[in-house]
């Protein structure tokens, strides 16, 4: 039996050329293409943290979790003006005026952020706002939105989708890099598998990271939040895809304010920034001290 | 542990109230709006059977898969003319000259066509080429599109995501319902689950139809050839779907001339005109007679 | 990357060189072997239809049951006398007493029962009160058991495994067959993926079906009862499975008596008498006419 | 719709009553069982690393591996002498040839030793020539195999099955432990999902340590051989897997001799010992700094 659409690994140097080490040999077997978003570098030498509300609720809860991610240490602001939901009827976030807050919140902090764009054609206003673009997993094999944002020339967050393979991943990527724009950061957010909601919201998929890295040279990060669902798991699944080999992270963060309102969208998986801190530290530590021990030790 | 996110079919009232059997209740437990194609009509008597070539890829060929399908007594047209590819390299159809021929084909047939739109600012160029317009697996929550297309008013086939829920899938839909348009027909073309690729593209998952019917007042119909990817699956795949409750099927054709150019896209699971001919023969043989012979035995 | 045990049907010749048509050519390319269970003929003309109660709970509800299906028309008995449970705190079944319950229910109906076996060191005792031993899903990799039903003779229903590809189900019959015993039925079941739990129990993966006939000779039954896990949804699932290509159905049945007690376990997937014998009309009808029109419509 | 067989965390009491931390409080909300197999103590202070060949092939191959595993610093020897292969014409292993060369390793070495039982019947056998024994996959719903290496009283290494939901897990080691034996360690060693095979054999699947911890007090280690598939991702798997919080680790060794014959089964995610060096130098280093310095940054 032959079947229509199968594809493996071994096909990348066809779906993607312009990524793939196969066919594109410049950064060689190992070596990651660094993306920098103002200071921040994605695929440098210390994984980036970034941090922020899943959504952008209103100026003060914004402000305040912008000014804890700072004080946490994080690298980046992320926060959703435009909320993919899974109802019509829910909150669909605050669009314009969201990422007229979360730029106040980058210029007070001068974090770098992040955002979500999910419609092609507020690709441009979107990213006047931002640092960076985020493609979300829905909207993974949205072709035309990766086209737009290939030639808006932003670097890209783009998620993986949760039924994506390696090969399609790449291959959406792809759609960004043959606009001429190879400022792209994957990011690995959980696959839908038999167990996702027993315990977990959807499946992390570690195991990824290495294969991504030994196909293509862009960076690869990890949202531990949209992953696990569970505020609980975070710090653990953080550092465990760091040990994994993930070039950094992407976390909801809360106010711990105990008079604080309850986020709007998946408040149960947002940490507070006293957890954010302990990442951060992990991330520091593990910087400085296996730099030298571990390293030292396996030579 | 409390996961963000979870949902499940109770949550179906909040997720789509609209198309929600339990909070609108205008068709009862059982009954299905009929959606209407010109003559075509969905979640009528009798299932409607789609036909087509994957993609538009020139006018010869298109025309003499229009007469053939025509000629099998299929309802109506099938054909890309926007094609998502998971390789930007990939054919990505013939666009706008695509929709001509559609609109060609479908004039000398007299069958309605639906082609696939996945860019947000096409919505009204295609709407005017075609009888009814198609929102992929891949764009099943892009939501941007589900409301343009909404707002267009054009009878809409929505393809179930690869991963979907029936919540997922069913909310999807009610971001079209919510702009007005209740011309909504769901489309199973099978999920990824472990055996993907093994022997069949993806897993055709027909207890789904079921639930949806169970769930909403919306047809549904199957896609066997994107679910199997196997050409020789197609008759008994499409024949399990109607025997399952599907309301139709919509399924890939290719030429059967020894000397037709070999279809530039998922030439694997494209059934010949004969093969067509069979299923419908199949529709037709067991509307007639189940319709009296079983109905009266199970009385 | 070279991924250890990884195995495609290309490699049936190697992992069931017995049971491969590839290296077995002696049914040719499409021709079923039949499987003889008394007069029972599985991959004989007309498909099989096996039925009775989840478990054995005493003898009344056991020989009430036995008559509704032999007086429905259905091919065989079936009943569990070991029950392989989630928790051990769960009703296990009647065992020694339960196989004696089946026995007479067998004798008093003219029906071949068929029931499963867990412990290798029943095998014997299983087989001599019943006509078929069956290898339950949980076990289909307990390799040991599968080398003591070979060599016990008796024709084996192997069901597959939850997650099983279809290399490891062949592969699993091969551990029968090399004990001399050809004398197996295979028995889709529902495999996990993604939406189990929502809408059905499994996901029901009639795929596989055309699949395993077109890679072995083995006759291929489909239980929609465990599979879907809901009553509602067995009719329509077992006429499906026989579209699908499958030889027969093992199916679930309960008493419709008002004054019954509720089955011990799986209670909601249980039908009652007068849909299997909506079920079994169906396969009559379907082969009485069907075998007449379709085929000559289609010659 | 009721589906038949669901359950979800929630019925952890009633599914492993003995088990669950909701009926049996004595190990409070994270406090972990240790169990204990000679000085090798799981659950406590310490990560355990067992380590080993896939198979015991013959009498030198077996001794220069566990001489390797020791002078690696490894607590534990595994080595399979029973193996359950997808094809019977595969080697299936020494049977108790195999038992006597791993008993010879184990008191050279000084190693307590497991490998997996597969047949109920062995269970005695096997026990008295090793220290742990393995469940595997294949057999966790094996339930007379649990039960009688429930009375055999030794140790047990329970692995997860391939789609083995939590509830599932747990349900089988309640098995063990309702005949009286509490000396259980379960193991994570990846699950079927969609990705299984592209870039890695299974999907290790980190997230269930935390929820394996929250819902019961036994230790639970994980197997980044098996889930992998690829010999090239086993360390970062190691370091990810104890970073998610897993009290040890299974690792499958293959000679680094040049001249050295190539193991029978799943030679590429054998690691050498260098790499298994590596590990263990990992797993001290961060038992001494991370215990002083990540504690006390986070207290």
């Amino acid at each position: 039996m032959i079947i229509a659409g199968r594809v493996d690994v071994d096909d990348l140097p066809r779906i993607c050329p312009l990524l793939s080490r196969r066919t594109n040999p410049r950064y060689g077997e190992s070596q990651t293409r660094v993306v920098e978003v103002g200071r921040v570098r994605f695929g440098g030498e210390r994984p980036v943290v970034i941090a922020g509300p899943c959504a952008v609720e209103n100026r003060e809860q914004t402000l305040e979790i912008a000014r804890a991610v700072k004080g946490s240490g994080a690298d980046m602001l992320r926060g959703g003006a435009y909320k993919p939901r899974t109802s019509p009827h829910d909150f669909q976030g605050l669009g314009l005026e969201g990422l007229k807050i979360l730029r106040e919140a980058s210029q007070e902090t001068g974090l770098p952020v992040v955002t979500e764009v999910m419609d092609v054609r507020l690709v441009d206003q979107v990213a006047e706002y931002v640092d960076m673009l985020q493609v979300g997993s829905r909207n993974m094999q949205n072709y035309p939105l990766l086209v737009e944002v290939g030639r808006c020339g932003k670097p890209v967050l783009l998620k993986r989708g949760m039924a994506a393979s390696l090969c399609e991943w790449l291959g959406a990527a792809e759609y960004i890099a043959k606009e001429g724009n190879l400022e792209i950061v994957l990011c690995e957010r959980g696959i839908k598998a038999y167990p996702s909601g027993e315990y977990s919201r959807y499946s992390l998929d570690l195991s990824v990271i290495p294969a991504v890295r030994a196909e293509t040279f862009l960076p690869v990060i990890v949202d531990p939040s949209h992953a696990t669902g569970v505020a609980a798991m975070v710090e653990s699944a953080s550092r465990a895809a760091l040990e994994f080999g993930s070039h950094g992270l992407i976390i909801e963060v809360a106010s711990d304010r105990l008079d604080a309102v309850k986020p709007k969208c998946d408040a149960a998986q947002a940490i507070t920034p006293r957890t954010l801190r302990k990442i951060i530290h992990f991330v520091e530590t593990r910087q400085e001290y296996l730099a030298e021990r571990l390293h030292v030790a396996s030579a």
